[in-house]
């Protein structure tokens, strides 16, 4: 039995600070002993987004991921999450993370899923959402697992304004997802979705994942791996990273301010 | 017959110019009457990029791809070829083109080598690009058509360095994909490997897809359809873009001098 | 910027020229200058067919097409559209077009409506229609793409009868595939659904593709790569083509009036 | 326990006589006591094929096809096999059949092959046909089953020229889908690859499929099935067939002459 | 015509003889002449199972069903026919049957209803089966032909119990695939459901497959098959079977008592 | 921060004990403080299983891993890995564990080297061995991130033999699937290739998945995810328990001593 600390940033890749501390609540609670947990957020010179439910919004903030995950392997982190459920960026951040290991909420919470039950529904704020997220599902290869996606009509931001309304919708929309899509467990296809998981798997009485929390621990795990059994990222073929002279030439990949906000947790 | 008149932009999406000319003069030779076409690059300030042959590279230019893509869309293009086999932030760019049309190379290519033949194969720079263009392919819904990638070993870069052995090397891996994939045509997957088709053709006697003329034309194609039977974008569900007021709000998605370069042909 | 002239077949596949009029009408609206648009349908000898709902029904022409599109090829076409949305034979008569390329209006519509948006709903005749269909959209590589198929209970003869209940039972159909599909497009899948596409696009907001304008100008586009680019059809391993003298000493592949009417448009 | 009478169409879909008998002493062979058998080829009228290899012969005699199904269903056949390993014109055979069922090689063949195995490849005539043929083993489900298409360079008139040299290219090209592809049976891709399969059989230690055996024995199966369990194909949705009276005033579908040959077996 | 002899077994895999003589009734009036038909069930040693509806049920029952397979194969059956719609340890039996073939239920019926119809629907008990028994469907390939699945609300032991009401609760179920699914065949889906096919059949219009004469015809056709043409099972690559002595030297593959009933039919 | 006490089995499914300390090395070495880790083997009454390379072998130790499955939630386990890469019973198992999670080592395996790299190759011992493991992979989900299987001629029980020999020939088909497959990572797919993978990954330079360890450390995670957040198996739909006075009436389902062995780690 190797040491076990661990150093794992939680990225919510947005230009706002204004939900770090939620996210870093939940990571002082879920966390293992011996991991630091870092939550961040990007610089909000990145733009002022609060959310990236649109695809064009991914692409505005996908500069900032590649320079957070630049950054957070430079500092040593052994693992990072993407804090997006459309689990931005994943691929591109992998390429440079050198021997840091990067995950997200989507494919962490379809592995919990299946770990627990045969079928999953994702309870989503907006059917905007769902044919891009079904197909990051079908791409995952989780397509015949997945018993569909249920919108409850409202947006990122909506989720934390009233918790007992939203509560109440979800609990509908994962209703639904039971009964008429045959789903035995539930996925809260936003990360904003935090802090309701509880209190649904007790009415639903099937297990519901919280993507943050999933997000959080895969990563974790993760670190885990590289740290006990070296289990660092491939750099063969796909996965080959550009060479740093070639960044260094081309000039835009660092920003020493990258990050606009930072709360560490269990240091 | 309606009128014929319209307006396509060729962007090639990297910070540099030095290969908008040659992207020019094949729009010059192989547009419409009637098209105007510009073909432009990114400001250098996107980041000093001859090429996005790396995820990560594709992920630092998105944003000047969507601020491109607005930028066109006010100008009035009617239709915008982005100009990377990547088909780099296709569905982005489409989510904030407004009425216009935006169209990419691998897709364009892959449509007209199936119309050409049942099975198509690609000619790649380097195996790197492999996994991700063949994930591409096989979301598009060509991968039963596809005869598999096959690389010959060069960058984008190199491709126009020596003409002469970029040849030699685009013909013995054509000739590999045809005899050992059965292939029936080639699609040449880089913009960079412009040029060559015309001879592999000749020399193979099969057909040769050259992807900058297939995203260029495509482009134009759909301009078309825009200008005379008033097909432009859906902005229903997922197609929705977001709302002008929340982008202002924001404040990254417009800038003054978004484009390093442009030529204009047919004016 | 090379000669833009184009020759192009609108081939009706029915032993009747009762509709010819109407594609011609659609043919010179929609065509380009430098495009001579023949409309033609089969020779009644071929069968008194108004329609080829049935698999049998279609299975008793191929060989009408197969005739149809040699004797294209031997007039100079450029390219030839097999103006029924089964897309009857399209493949066969690929095979024997000689330099001609061969398009079809579901392929073309598929191609259209993705450009535009993320899913398309199909609007159609008959349930009988759908299991054929939604195959060959499968085959296609769209079976994601596809939101259902909507039939509105017409017969392909009925489409044009009444006028204004078409409409309204078109305008229904589409709207239970926008809201319950979630359709963000939508196909009239039969091309004796032209006419409606206009109006239909104006009370929905969302892209209406006609399936007959789609052929035609797919057709038209494939013309124009050919004349410019010299992108003909692939001879190799599938694509090979019988040899004449073996199609000599059958004797059935030759018919002096393959045709039963000709409507030339734009010569 | 029923009746045992039964009576199968063996049809070659060709327009000539010359393989009619090699079926009959297979079907004289391997029926059952109680069939029926008629080996029929259709009449030159349908044009001088000895073969359908091309897509476009295919296209020429499936009018045939459709009038020879006919026919036999009103002769109260049970059951009819097409004996072309293209399965050519299966489901619109079908849909005219009424209450007889109709089957094909390459269906039959794959069944057989994965009831004695779980991977099989196919030894084929020319690469010409590879394309086609898988797409068709994909679409009845067993891609994965599928260990490759191996070609031994003869057309279908060959195989029966020098059966010593068709033998000793089966069998090479049988090793190789047994040692390359991991096959764990083989079936004979074409009718006329018929004679074989004993002797490959005992050599290669593997099952070796007939298929024109298999086309017969799944008809015979399907006729036994009709008459003891009353199992006739159904005439819903898809399957719906086309009112008589549309036929007789399309005036094509009957001819009195359709077969060129006929050999009775077991009568 | 050879020898038309052959020995089949129906292997009931549960710990009672209860539903041995419904399986011999059907067997002894669907059998061929010359069919020699063993309906066995397992001793109830293997657990007083009367159904094996759950997963862990047909885990306990395998080492039963590779045992009688043995057992059977060392009698010298041609064929043995598993009778559960789960198709239980089918792969497993295949592999210890030496030259016996091994059938089942659900891939025979598959097969009988698409060689009936386009799309069937599948009538089950309870939902709980539904994931599993789909998944099946799609592994042997007919996942596009399938209209869903339908349950009823009856375990196995109830199909039995109240013939009027399992009826009646049949065809509502039946109406539902084929009105909303579109299905355009039926298959009753569990070997319990034996004895509504024909009444279904009558009432409904479309052809009702029943799963246990499905399964022993299958396997009676594939004894026809060893018998007449010599096709029995592969040994080569996943088909090879464990070699005597490590079974022997494992020592629990045999047991005297392996069947605990067993019904001769036609003798 | 909630308490980190967890409770594994690591269950190697054979009849015998002659593996158990070496798993129990691997997890005195690889687990997280606050883990007991119990490494068990079945009783040698359910057969002198060395291994299972077999289907029929796996059907004949179901029995014991749902007894085992069902003893150990008994005893409280939080987590149980099922020890053999062909995931045996895995979704059985899982059916009957109440609330411990059971995983497997190809699932927990493909999952951590698609956290590592886009592609995967897998070592096995014998191609006997492939077919059912790349079903598996595809059920999975990772058939396009699968670069194929590279079996090196080892039997199970060979593996230990040599180390020498097995790491020469483990390290020359990891060299094939980086070189041919285009593989990125290495999956060494048998829990008896466990000690190879430290010496092949600083070999190869890319990660070798030793498949015992993520067995253990996917069953260590779901055990936190369990005692932590409370995530516990679904037992709804697919996933519902038979009753327990069923199980009681049936009466096979448990006995004393199941297990043959029992090696506490970290207790």
């Amino acid at each position: 039995m190797t040491d076990t600390k661990r150093k794992i940033m939680f990225l919510n890749p947005v230009g706002t600070s204004v939900y770090d501390q939620v996210f870093a609540d939940m990571a002082a609670r879920y966390k293992l002993p011996g991991s630091e947990i870092h939550v961040t957020s990007l610089n909000p010179s990145i733009g002022k987004f609060t959310h990236i439910e649109f695809r064009a919004f991914e692409a505005m903030v996908t500069a900032g991921i590649i320079r957070a995950t630049r950054a957070a392997s430079r500092e040593g982190f052994d693992a990072l999450a993407i804090g997006c459920f459309y689990d931005t960026a994943l691929h591109d951040a992998r390429e440079v993370s050198h021997e840091m290991v990067v995950t997200a909420p989507c494919l962490a919470s379809c592995r919990l899923a299946t770990n627990l039950s045969n079928r999953f529904g994702v309870i989503v704020g907006r059917q905007k959402w769902v044919e891009q997220m079904s197909g990051t599902v079908r791409d995952y290869g989780f397509g015949d697992a997945c018993a569909g996606f249920y919108p409850v009509g409202l947006g990122v931001n909506d989720f934390q304004a009233d918790h007992e309304r939203t509560n109440s919708l979800l609990i509908q929309a994962a209703e639904r997802a039971i009964e008429e899509g045959h789903a035995e467990s539930i996925i809260l296809g936003c990360t904003l979705e935090i802090g309701f998981h509880e209190c649904l798997q007790a009415q639903l009485g099937v297990p519901v994942i919280d993507v943050s929390i999933a997000a959080l621990k895969e990563a974790e795990y993760a670190a885990e791996m590289k740290t006990m059994v070296n289990w660092v990222p491939s750099r063969k073929w796909s996965c080959e990273a550009p060479r740093e002279d070639e960044i260094t030439a081309i000039g835009v990949f660092d920003q020493s301010d990258v990050f606009g906000n930072r709360i560490v947790v269990g240091a």
